[in-house]
């Protein structure tokens, strides 16, 4: 039975020999296919591009920060419209198509995701970080962003707050942007992290704002596709609280990214661009003055 | 610097304000493309079939267990090879081809993965099982297998255990099997975790091991995808240290698996299946008897 965002079913549960039966709520996972439609209104191709397993919900936003992140298109205002794809019924919400701008020239073979990058030199890290380098121009260095490390520490707590309201099932992964001094500006969960990121993004692409300022932080680890959607969105500072992986830690070098990993605990590693926190200031137990 | 399966960089620790800078292993991750190779020698068509982002090691398991488990081929002796492909050198070791044996009439449109899954109905959780029914014949039923409580809460420490060898970058996934009395059959790691259950996989399927028995243990959660693969497999318990999704729930059940979610501290849930599970003997604190 679905309610809210989880699906309630009973369950079996064991604890130490002792049992118990009682409903539990799963995070819902559902397919999403995403076509694009290009070319004049009356004689538009429309072409399937991908189909990830998510949560439903934020589908437009997901549909756009995907589109964007991969570098199917590069700046928000291609994409005219978000709509469910196809008669209404059964499994019509799970088809969406992104109509883009006529006169949008489409690089298809963009489409064909990963490919483009085993094309020439064989397939290795330094042609995965190219092929990002082709949709993420250098805007990393732009404004000079700081943050601070009690700020960082800050961060999973505001998460886990923003999570309690949503996640009851355990099992949605989230992906949250704050500004550098903590405020969180927006949330997202879905049942695949990569998903969660694209609804993040999609969300501030769609606001018009301004990412270049903002810190991201991801419930889980971070791996290279999360550190892709985060450079092309132009995002200065990546924090996991989980582990990294070694071509995401280089991909966030490349790109001037801070890259932040198992943060929590009032802990946390640097991979990559130090320079943008700040140490905390020093704690001084000064004794109170004599008032005489 | 690669050492072993993991990369050392270094890395700026903070904790609590205290900085100090050491190397730190990260997990590997690095593309792999798979191909396949079919028709007759002479006039073999090749045709990238996928691009994962894996942990380099085991890759013609990752391709067999792949190949397998999306429904690709439907019995190991299809595949003739698993090979490098291309001349050697930067990045060739990051494509391998299968050479399915000659004969094999191969259905292309299932290497468009979940694309075939939307041609008739609409796109649904629905669809989704239906296309996994197609490879999967229901072959879960056959074996009467059975696990006891007190086994099935030993497996995560001897999952740990095996991982501790592996993973000291705390950026792995792991996937285990084990018989029906707890003993470890194989386990493998990666940072997909997709990959460590393909890996797996093939590699039983590689060394013609019948799974119909036996019990997989996955380190995270478990999605539609890791039920998918354990379906097809034919192997009839999977448990996961984290929670399931509504649509692995419901896929178990279409196969009549057992599934088993938060497995850990002496806890688990059954989301189906329960039958398989047998309860832990009762301990009875008897009186030593009198001896006269």
């Amino acid at each position: 039975m679905a309610k809210g965002c989880g699906f309630e079913i009973p369950v079996l549960r064991v604890h130490d020999g002792v049992r118990s039966s009682r409903p539990d709520l799963l995070a819902i996972e559902e397919p999403l296919e995403i076509r694009v439609a290009s070319g004049p209104p009356e004689a538009a191709i429309v072409r399937p591009v991908s189909v990830t397993m998510r949560t439903p919900g934020h589908d437009a936003e997901l549909t756009a920060g995907f589109l964007y992140t991969e570098g199917v298109i590069a700046d928000i205002a291609d994409i005219e419209a978000v709509e469910p794809w196809g008669p209404s019924g059964a499994g019509a919400s799970n088809v969406v198509v992104a109509r883009l701008r006529a006169g949008l020239a489409l690089d298809w073979r963009r489409l064909e995701r990963h490919f483009y990058a085993s094309s020439s030199c064989g397939l290795c890290g330094k042609a995965s970080i190219d092929a990002v380098r082709v949709c993420a121009p250098p805007r990393l260095a732009a404004p000079a962003v700081r943050i601070s490390e009690d700020t960082l520490h800050s961060l999973p707590d505001a998460l886990r707050a923003s999570q309690e309201v949503f996640d009851a099932t355990g099992g949605l992964h989230a992906a949250a942007l704050f500004t550098t001094d903590g405020r969180l500006i927006a949330a997202r969960e879905d049942v695949g992290r990569h998903n969660a990121m694209d609804k993040l993004i999609g969300s501030r692409l769609l606001a018009h704002d301004d990412l270049s300022r903002s810190i991201a932080l991801v419930s889980g680890r971070a791996s290279f596709e999360l550190v892709q959607k985060a450079a092309v969105a132009g995002i200065p500072v990546l924090a996991a609280v989980g582990a990294p992986s070694s071509l995401a830690a280089e991909l966030a070098a490349e790109f001037d990214m801070t890259l932040i990993g198992f943060l929590r605990d009032r802990r946390f590693n640097v991979y990559s661009g130090a320079e943008r926190i700040t140490p905390s200031p020093e704690t001084f137990f000064s004794l109170p003055q004599s008032s005489h």
